[in-house]
């Protein structure tokens, strides 16, 4: 088992998730020791919801869930890259590929990303 | 100015630098507003140090600077990417190009990413 350090935020540890063909950052979200080990054991992301207090299978919900490529630990085992196939093709649930879909143009906010999945059609299904 | 949302890390986001040219992710740290305002305002990546409880002028000591090239704010405006032109090729304190230059390699981590400097020339100098 590798060990990473989750004493800093509260058990907590940030995880990047990026394309794994095109090096796009998908998203950023927190994991927990047991999110680390399911991660590990399944291949799939895994991260903690700091909102649903919960384990959070990524893709549970619409289907787009992420399969681990490669995983990445940075120098103080305190963050980690995981290197996923986003199933699907969208990370964020707006529908665009990325979460990370607006950028910096001035003083404002300007849309950037590709809008992959309507959310309407993706979540809440009956 | 950009509002990003400061509430739920106690006052911090996570900042991801980004290489603009190649997505490389070097590194993951954190920016409070004060350090938010001066990366804008300079163009140059400004994070804050939790543990030296002050702004953390990237390179200040070594000289490998950030210069700024796009910054991605994600769909919650509580993290952003900035995308830089990393002077002196490496952005962690290592001598690494990127700080997650470890990978799971089955049950063990296993080193992969380039080195670029000799810390001990770079930092310490008399």
């Amino acid at each position: 088992m590798i060990e990473l350090d989750f004493s800093k935020y509260g058990g907590l540890i940030p995880a990047i998730a990026q394309d794994f063909r095109t090096g796009e950052v998908l998203m950023l979200a927190n994991i927990n020791p047991e999110s680390w080990q399911e991660t590990l054991a399944t291949g799939r992301a895994v991260y903690y919801s700091r909102s649903r207090k919960r384990l959070w299978r990524k893709g549970e919900e619409s289907g787009n869930v992420q399969l681990i490529r490669e995983i990445l630990v940075d120098c103080d085992g305190d963050s980690v890259i995981f290197k996923v196939e986003q199933i699907g093709g969208a990370a964020c649930h707006t529908g665009h590929r990325s979460c990370f879909y607006r950028k910096v143009d001035g003083g404002t906010l300007v849309e950037t990303g590709e809008t992959v999945f309507d959310p309407k059609k993706v979540y809440n299904k009956q």
